[in-house]
This record gives structure tokens, C-alpha cells and sequence, in this order.
């Protein structure tokens, strides 16, 4: 074994290591939502370690110009505080794919699909409200692992879809 | 090269490979469903490389009593005999996500959301009945590989939507 | 440290290695069709690096015999033209899960489950053609990394939902 090719395997084993755990910080932010809700808004036990203490995001593609840039705490309270915009839905899911990402360093991009479900109910009728999109992330890592540290959303499509009774 | 370094290198490969084989065995799962559909009710063609011999499951959180601890192959005698609890379906998919993974010498906890559909017809009406949730398994490494010795069903959300003629 | 054991991680870092390229080239698929949307018809900008260049596709289960066996850039052109199979369509998301992977040499098999969702709208009405499938794959490594040399889509179900204005 040359010193190259050992050095070769030690970067080729931090990428993948570094990769699996890029996608472990995105199926986190997906559990943050969906291990809580019925009234449980503990998100924060998932997203203090999906995102850098100071991390933020760029939401303001659903149409609402404050989240264009809103740090992660602020967004979960805009999303679970009474009244918030998730206050009127009964159940959802967060469903990730697969990244694609660039890891320079201690930097890293992240690009992810996703189906997000949303189920509720008006005068009696039920519907769900479903969001396709991606996630584009800026990750650091940091001395706890990899954090976002910016995260921006894109929507693909939404629709309204009326359920059975 | 220190023999530390070597043996930290040989513990994240293992932690690498483990992370893969685990992430195999759930997608092994969603295609025993799926590679088994029309009359073809072989789900244990891919479950037996699933569960361990004596792998049991708890799918009582669908209603029914009698799911709360039953071998995967009574599981699969449920669902798949004639007038089970899938023979009124016309097509499926059991869509896995990625998985978040705690490993621990030769045991393992994964947590998998997933999309599962359900198509339908009722009196010329077709619909589609849509769950999302949670596997939550229990896995041991065997001399065969890792395998789910206990897996529980969480649902999120079920919604029987209509669909066009 | 044995020249055995030495090998033996050298080929679990390449087996590992190759799993995460193959499921880029996946994701990279998708990536092709969603990134590309509103008349923006540059597809080729990624299947260029998920096909080989000799690529081709059998997609003729949806009913389309000259998708029999069609070159990756003529499916672009099929779908992608004006007045082509996608034209009438407003946004898509084309979803992809884990891929079941065996790999021999430079050559593998992949299985890769899929949610592909179209938004139109007819008459004023919208609806959501939402297909589930797989794409089953024949890879090469290359040079420039693992390429798709053929893939065949099958389909386990599609139903047309409509939704709410």
C-alpha cells in the first residue's frame, strides 16, 4: 500500500460518511414535523440538530414575503404557535428523497425532493393539500456534524385534493 | 499510519456498510409488496431475506386486535389469502423512505416514513386509498445479514381519494 | 494489518462508493425532467450525464410501441417537443426512491421504485395523473462515471385525481 492510496481511501471514506450524514440531517428535518403533532410542536428536538444555531431559510416562495428570510426558530413558531399556519390541519407528512450534493470541505450543497401532505377538513369536507417541491441547502460542518445553515424552498406543484367522507 | 487510525477506519466502513445493508432490507420490504401483484401473492420471496425467522410485527394501529403480535408470515397470510385484507385491491405501492438508523453492535433501531397507495373500485367508482407513516424496527445483524427480528406500524394519515373514470 | 484485510476494505469502499454514484445518476434522472419546466425543455442538461451515450429505454407499457426501444435522446425529444406526450401538462414532479442495487464488475442492475405526478387541467378543471412504477436498469461503469445503458419502465398503477380549484 502506497501513502497515496491510503490517503485516497481516507478521503473517499470521509465522503461517504459525510454524505450519510447529509442525508440523516434531511430525513431530520422531515421528522422534526412529523413526529410531532396532534398539539405537539416539539419541533425543535429534531431542528436544533438539522440546523446551525444561526441557520435560516427562504420560504417566501408560498406567497408570504416575511419568510424570505426567517431563522429556523422563528420559522417553527410561524408554523406552530396558535394560529400558526399549520394550526388548521388536522395531519401531514414531510416525505425526503434522496440528495444530490457537492461537498467542498466544510461546505456542502444539497438539493432534495419532496412530497409534502397536508389533510384537513372544511365544513365537513375533507381534503388534503399536497406539495411537491425541493429543498436547496448551504451545510457547514460544525464540531456536532453537518448543519444547514441556509435552506431555501421551491414548490413544483400544489393541489387541493377532495377526500371521501 | 497509527493501528488507532486503522481501526477507526475498519469501525466507520462497517458503520457504512451496515448503514446500506439496513436501507436494502427496507426497500426489500416495499418490494415484496410490489414485485407480487394480480393474483401473484409470493411476498415471502423477498420477507424471508426481510424478517428474521422469527420476526413478528404490530400493525394493531389499524384497527385490528389480532395484528398486534403476529409473525411476518401470518402477516402475509392476512393480507395476501384469499379474501384477506388486500383481495379487495386492484394495484398497490409501498413506497420507503430513507432511514434514520441507531446501530449498536449487532442490533439496530430504524425509523422509515413511508407512502403506501391503494387502488381501488367500489360500483364503477374508482378510488385510491393513500397512508403515510412510520416503520419503527428492531434489527439484528444475523450470519445471513441484517435482519427486522420486530417491526410497528405508525400511520400518520389514511385518505381514500377519488379518482377519475 | 493483512494484505487481505487490506483488499477486502478496498473493495467494500469501492462497493460503497459505487452505490452512492449509481444513486446519484438516479436522482440525476429526476432531476432532468424537474428542474426543467414552464417551456425550459434542456432535459439533456442532466440525462447527458445519466444515460451512456449509446443509451436507450423501453417504455412501451405505456402503451406506446415506438417506446419500445428508443434512444434517451429521442425520448427527450418524444416527451419534450412541441405538441410532445408532456406539452399539455403544467408542472411535474418525478419522485425516486432507494434503488435495490447488484453490482458485478463494471456492470450492475438497478431496481428503482418512483412517484410521478403531472398537474394539468382540462376545461377548466384540474386533475393530477399520479403514476407509480419502477425503472429497472442496466448500468456501465465509464470513464466519466456509472451510466444507464438501458432502462425499462414498468408501472404498477396511474389514476387521474381530480382537485379543487
Amino acid at each position: 500500500m502506497t501513502s497515496n492510496s491510503a490517503n485516497n481511501r481516507t478521503d473517499r471514506l470521509q465522503y461517504l460518511t459525510d454524505r450519510i450524514e447529509i442525508q440523516d440531517v434531511i430525513a431530520r428535518y422531515g421528522l422534526g414535523q412529523d413526529l410531532h403533532e396532534d398539539g405537539d410542536n416539539d419541533v425543535l428536538r429534531e431542528w436544533d440538530a438539522v440546523f446551525a444555531p444561526e441557520g435560516r431559510a427562504d420560504y417566501s416562495i408560498t406567497g408570504v414575503p416575511d419568510l424570505a428570510d426567517i431563522g429556523y426558530r422563528e420559522l417553527v413558531d410561524f408554523m406552530r404557535r396558535p394560529g400558526g399556519s399549520m394550526s388548521g390541519l388536522k395531519r401531514w407528512q414531510h416525505f425526503q428523497a434522496w440528495s444530490t450534493v457537492e461537498i467542498s470541505g466544510d461546505t456542502a450543497t444539497a438539493r432534495t425532493p419532496h412530497i409534502h401532505t397536508h389533510q384537513g377538513e372544511t365544513d365537513g369536507q375533507g381534503w388534503n393539500l399536497i406539495q411537491t417541491g425541493m429543498f436547496v441547502d448551504r451545510l457547514e460542518r460544525r464540531p456536532e456534524g453537518w448543519r444547514i445553515v441556509h435552506r431555501t424552498l421551491e414548490i413544483l406543484w400544489m393541489d387541493t385534493f377532495p377526500v371521501a367522507a
